[in-house]
């Protein structure tokens, strides 16, 4: 087998004006970036936001493991698979993060037969969206200092200025450290702190926003710290709205790109999915939705996060409503929930895997509370035996929901052509009725009482009297009807990363509450959550380079 | 008058690929972004650098004044002109910085009828290679402190890292910061900074490499910081060239873009002026001489810093050698050399300008002394008298070089004809004979000895022992043969940037020595040089948004 850049690099990649023109779009509807990126215009995406026409699929899975799932693997193979089959689709994908490439995590494009390409480009710099949103975010900081530094006229208590730096880059040097000093000329020394870019409430806000006029009102809103009446000071205060506007101006507009089977991709936008809501932008998906006939989106981490935000923020806020759910799944990682080690995995185990289906049963059961159908993509691995196979096929059956081997990975689209019926055939029954799991009315800790207890199976959520206190005072302050949005760790049900399985009654603990007033959320600090990830000891940026061609080897 | 962003707004823009046409190439030389900029290919370039054939011209002025002199102005107008006047000609500009921008200095696009367009991209993000600088400058700095945080085996002495972090930003919180605090999981603490972008070493190694495997080997040199026995570690020790390399790949090639009177224009690259350069790519230039009969190019700040790096470090380095040199002055600015006051530039002042005419009339002898044919642009503003024309004309006439009164600004290209004219005939005559200031071989501290005294006029140089030690140190180490990169106040020959006018006999003052091993030169520091510049009382910023058509208003 190819590594993937072996793969993306030998596939038959057609001009993007080839793939525009599968969407009917002509030359004024898109600005190229190179011959195989484009931009679509503002004035195309607000002529389609009108018209959306398009089933909507989400494709979310079991919560992540070591063994791996394949989520943006299956979204690919998806799309690819629905286009085989003559279905018009389009695959709605985030963007990667730059900085760890460089640390140790894989391109974030897909793998195997299923990839997006340029497959280097949109790892690295791509069409220059994240650096966009790494200046509008430190514009804003500097504004905050030199504010200070001028005389502080709206009051800010330096000890309370909550906007902080970004790069995208892995840097644990920067996640603590202390600014403005060197003398009187540098500003008023304090403590703050670098987050990885993609941590960015601007980022957030980019993935929300409906239009430039939508994003510029985002922007004036976010609260960037507190005066010394403790009352908060917001971006417009500073008059860093229209600037940060101007920067993102370019990046709003989302990109497409083609799968190795030419087959149309948006990519746009790329939010944590533990401190934000971790799904492509709503323009992508709304235009998307305008261009195809099927559109086959993911969201981040397992469907307790991912598909939970999905639902209860970006639909929320941006009406939309899925017509299907994929839940991907593998033998492998079911069988690493039933409790079977990384190093044992290759060997057939149908009672381990019994055991930790319930992590997939939890997840099948959580969509359907949101009303919607589901069916079970389970992402083939060589090692998977026919029994286990069959167990897994049971476990589906039991619930109601089919679940289909795909094979994408080896054989592109081909390899889930069976998956893309079953999915057609559910989102064409028209049965999908999103119900959020709870209404912008109700109280902002009983909502994450909610999540805790019907998402999560908690018996309870716990915080300090001070957390409880904050959360009362934003109620007051009129942000009670924001949804929450909550940051726990990804690998588990409960805040305790190792307890895999279907843990219940556990109680999740809230450690700190944030007010992104800009995004448009509160979010949930369930448990220790990194915004700047670091280097491993040996960094894959070691290992990159360009070879004899000047083709970029090394990213995975 | 317009503005600059109306004027270049309201002008007639011909796709990109027409502006390509126009100087031969075809589809698969160049890489579109959006309809209106392109990358020339890495191929393109490579082919075209053994076939240069135009003839160089370098634009410079006399000393920077906030009266304001219209250098990049003088070159589009030129490059404008020769055009009209049926020369096939290139114009090659740096890029500018995105972030003083938002700060008070207007953009760096030309002025008037006399610009670039798109202006917008270009004074923002433009392609993005100011971006992918900045990521290769901070991934090395993040492998530096995770080198450190892992066990440090190439034993830093982290007392003595030189390398800085860099933000395209102004933001004078970041001057002096502390790194890696809040526990171990984060590193070890220390001091270090961020410079603004424009002033990494990467910048300038981008601006003076002949292709990718000359910026690799380029980047490996970088000495970041020294061991425990003063020893120099290398971006090549911490194997972060190759991944330096592969984010720079698409900055490497530069940037086609266009006059308001649709001619061609290469920007590339926007090395600082003082710690580096200051002038845009070899790559860019190299690539112009052979697409253009005629090459309009210029150097940051006056001719005392920029032309005679341009000559003794870019030319010594790249091989190149103009052909015609145009040193661009005002009477405003000449009035204020002359010791005219701002509020009292408008009134005629023929005694100070002969007065001030002593800065213009130095150099050009400095010029001249590069065994160079010189031509002075005046570049008119509508206070200046006949009177005071007549003055300058015959300054010039003493010194037997032509004085000519260029319009541009007002009239675009038909303004700057005549300069076109004699521009072209000096170029044609075949004159020039570049001669170094100063041979490789020279000890480093006679070559700055030389540029103080020569170009600057000064009596002689001092510096503390340490200074001189590390000059020998470097001697003795194999970097005696570098060339020295002057950071000197732009305001003045001095170190004193009030003595306006042809201050003599001074004494340069060197507080400090800096190898930029990769770049290739040895920056000398004379006086305060700022590295981050920071935003003013009321930042431009404030008055930057997105007007009803969603352009992009305040920027200027």
């Amino acid at each position: 087998m190819k590594s993937d850049i072996e793969i993306a690099r030998a596939a038959h990649k057609l001009p993007i004006t080839k793939i525009a023109a599968k969407l009917d779009l002509v030359a004024d509807d898109y600005l190229p970036y190179g011959h195989d990126k484009a931009k679509l215009t503002h004035a195309v995406v607000n002529r389609l936001k009108q018209a959306p026409r398009g089933k909507l699929v989400l494709v979310t899975s079991i919560n992540p493991t070591p063994a791996g799932e394949g989520k943006t693997t299956t979204s690919v193979g998806l799309g690819d698979a629905l286009n085989r089959i003559g279905k018009k689709a389009v695959i709605c994908l985030r963007e990667p993060s730059l900085g760890p490439n460089f640390g140790m995590k894989g391109g974030a494009a897909g793998g195997g037969y299923s990839q997006v390409i340029p497959m280097e480009d949109i790892n690295l710099h791509f069409t220059g969206d994240f650096h966009a949103i790494s200046s509008a975010n430190n514009l804003l900081a500097a504004m905050i200092d030199n504010h200070i530094h001028w005389g502080n006229d709206l009051r800010f208590d330096t000890r309370r200025v909550t906007w902080r730096r970004v790069v995208d880059m892995n840097d644990r040097a920067l996640r603590d450290i202390t600014v403005a000093l060197g003398g009187p000329s540098n500003g008023y020394p304090r403590e703050t702190g670098f987050d990885i870019s993609v941590a960015s409430e601007v980022m957030a806000i980019l993935c929300l926003a409906e239009d430039l006029s939508d994003l510029k009102a985002r922007l004036a809103r976010i609260i960037v710290g507190y005066n010394l009446d403790k009352q908060p000071i917001t971006a417009a205060d500073l008059k860093a709205d229209g600037a940060m506007t101007a920067l993102l101006k370019d990046a709003l507009q989302p990109n497409l790109v083609q799968t190795i089977e030419n087959n149309p991709v948006l990519i746009h936008g790329g939010p944590f999915a533990n401190i934000a809501h971790g799904c492509n932008s709503v323009i992508a998906t709304k235009t998307a939705l305008a261009l195809g006939d099927y559109v086959v989106t993911e969201a981040g981490f397992g469907a307790d996060l991912g598909a939970e935000k999905f639902f209860n923020i970006k639909c929320r806020k941006a009406g939309l409503s899925p017509d299907a759910v994929v839940v991907v799944a593998t033998i492998r990682a079911l069988k690493m929930n039933g409790g079977v080690a990384k190093s044992e995995l290759a060997a057939e185990n149908t009672q381990a895997l019994k055991k930790g289906s319930v992590n997939l049963i939890r997840h099948i059961q959580n969509v359907q509370k949101f009303g919607l159908p589901v069916v079970v993509a389970i992402n083939h691995f060589v090692t998977d035996t026919e029994s286990e196979i069959a167990v897994l096929n049971e476990v589906c059956e039991n619930l109601g929901v089919q679940a289909i081997l795909c094979r994408h990975w080896s054989e592109g689209g081909a390899g889930a052509e069976e998956l893309a019926h079953a999915v057609a055939k559910l989102a064409d029954q028209n049965e999908a009725q999103l119900q959020l799991l709870y209404d912008d009315q109700l109280p902002l800790w009983e909502k994450v009482q909610k999540v805790a207890r019907e998402i999560y199976g908690a018996a309870d959520v716990s915080a300090d009297p001070a957390v409880l206190k904050q959360l009362e005072q934003w109620q007051a302050a009129g942000f009670g009807d924001l949804p929450v949005c909550m940051a726990k760790t990804q690998y588990s049900f409960s805040a305790d990363p190792t307890a895999l399985g279907a843990p219940s009654g556990h109680i999740i603990p809230v450690r700190e509450v944030k007010l992104s007033a800009g995004a448009g959320f509160i979010v949930v600090i369930c448990g220790s959550i990194m915004t700047m990830p670091g280097l491993p000891r040996v960094p894959a940026a070691e290992h990159i380079s360009l070879n004899e061609n000047n083709e970029i080897q090394g990213l995975s």
